[in-house]
């Protein structure tokens, strides 16, 4: 009943769990290593079965989403996958689309795969993350994907990846790593 | 003439500089630990005696920043500093500045601060970062600051912070940790 | 009585906090970019005031640092100091020490650090951590230096500094960021 | 004939690319995120062919890898296995393994993944990781493996895991993302 980074809510016992009972807890670990497709579905178990309407509405409430042109796709346990297109508005210096614009995708991505395992009355918030940048986001389509790896009861490990379409033709833009944390509503 | 993580153009030797030559190489490490506010200035010599004057027509070209509202102010060798103000168009779905966003501003003041000290005819990429989120991003004006920590000839660490200016009290919000490289125009 | 992720036990009240509170939350914010030598003692004030003994006996059960030869230096509310000296067991293929070995000491600098701030009854956990390594680790002495830079109920975050002392000059080979959290006994 | 992120050496042009070029460079990408066990050895083709026992001389130099009594197990191209069982001298506070030995040994596993699809006249050297750390490193038996995500020409991305094997059930402990640079003998 406890993960390893203390105790959720709606009990009257302390939030720090023992460092004895972190042997016990991780219950669902997926790893970006041998993570296939559709596998994600199987392998976790929403606690909160209205999770898609819950993400789509505060997914509607981020604005700035809104000036990317951002449309929220597949919102799945564990994995949420986001979609904007090309606009000279959101480039840097050499007309690649800014680090910081894929970052703020790929961050709502990854914060909506954690929060898809979270309980309804529930905040996801970001405490931190690692991004790589792999190539020049250049494309007219792009494609940000957060996966849980790790669901505990406070913090959630999730992994991103930002594709670029261009001309037809995939590739990955950036990758992330990231540390999210449920807080209460 | 060259760093530890391979040597910088212009002449005929190979990029890969020799483990010996690493021993030799750091010239000017500044750290995050002892940094006080002006110091800076007299710590790193820039190449680029014209840095400034680059840097702000590079500047101007990140289209994304009109987006942002956001405007280059100080830019000294080795630091550079951003601000922009709230707006709800770069909120999240608490009405709070957009973790992306934050990390935007800051990426292009870590950026920029990696650009002053290099070469005339070069461009800056962030290869990565990492961001901690300390606190929510609420307040009317946002100061993203850049710093670089060790200049080499082709890699530069950088450290950023933004700070949250709310009812006149100043408030740390992110802190970066970033990895940028010099590249050919 | 909270800070922005989750309330710390001791209480009936669940561990999640309202999303509302976050903006009243962060109060000691401490940050790398003005941080002189002294100035983190007067900036933190400890609730638990054996901290330090409270410290040295967990370091003692640190196996590890036996082996890296480290000694546990200065352990102030905030910040702490650790030292080792070059072996040649502790090296990688190029005769420097290992990376991984630079994360060891700085990681138990950064958790103690962390630890300072935490109360009597409360374990400190890695959640995460980001190292740049800006010079080879060559030197006959190293020290290992974590700071907190905001301190939170549940989480914690640090930066640190490896320093090289290498016939008599100080370098930085290393530097840190990361993420700790606070768990019960 | 070029990454994203400068030249490789062995001929007379500047060590920077153009950012034009930027756009055609990235030729192998290999994500975390769909990425099966053997696949990796089809996917990357190594230049130099005596990769593995180059890269065996070079682990065999790493002396902290003998306290850590650490075995090099298999070397493809773009993949690395090592692994190491619980001894109490790599132990922390609680009895688990240090994250600092944890990151040691992913560490070289990503170092030397990268390796892999170096030129047989190169060293691979860390610019930065960051882990992070999913349950305690409890177990008899620990299984670094590092993967390339994407290889360069100087810069190399890595995705790396550690897993822990406790009573014959496998748990993953701890996850990386890495950069690392190509550099000259």
């Amino acid at each position: 009943m406890s993960d390893g980074y203390g105790k959720r809510g709606g009990d009257a016992f302390p939030s720090r769990v023992s460092v004895e009972e972190k042997g016990l807890a991780v219950a669902a670990v997926q790893t970006h290593t041998n993570n296939s497709g559709g596998g994600s579905m199987n392998m976790f178990q929403p606690s909160d079965l209205n999770y898609e309407s819950r993400i789509r509405i505060s997914f509607d409430k981020q604005e700035v989403m809104k000036i990317i042109g951002a449309k929220l796709l597949k919102v799945m346990p564990g994995e949420v996958h986001i979609e904007f297109s090309f606009m000279e508005s959101l480039t840097q210096q050499h007309g690649y689309i800014h680090a910081g614009i894929i970052t703020s995708v790929v961050d709502s991505a990854c914060g909506y795969a954690a929060s898809t395992l979270m309980p309804a009355e529930s905040e996801v918030l970001t405490i931190e993350y690692k991004v790589n940048f792999m190539s020049p986001a250049k494309g007219n389509r792009f494609k940000g994907i957060g996966r849980v790896l790790r669901s505990g009861r406070n913090i959630t490990v999730c992994s991103g990846d930002v594709i670029a379409v261009d001309k037809g033709k995939e590739k990955i833009v950036a990758t992330m790593l990231a540390t999210m944390i449920c807080v209460g509503k």
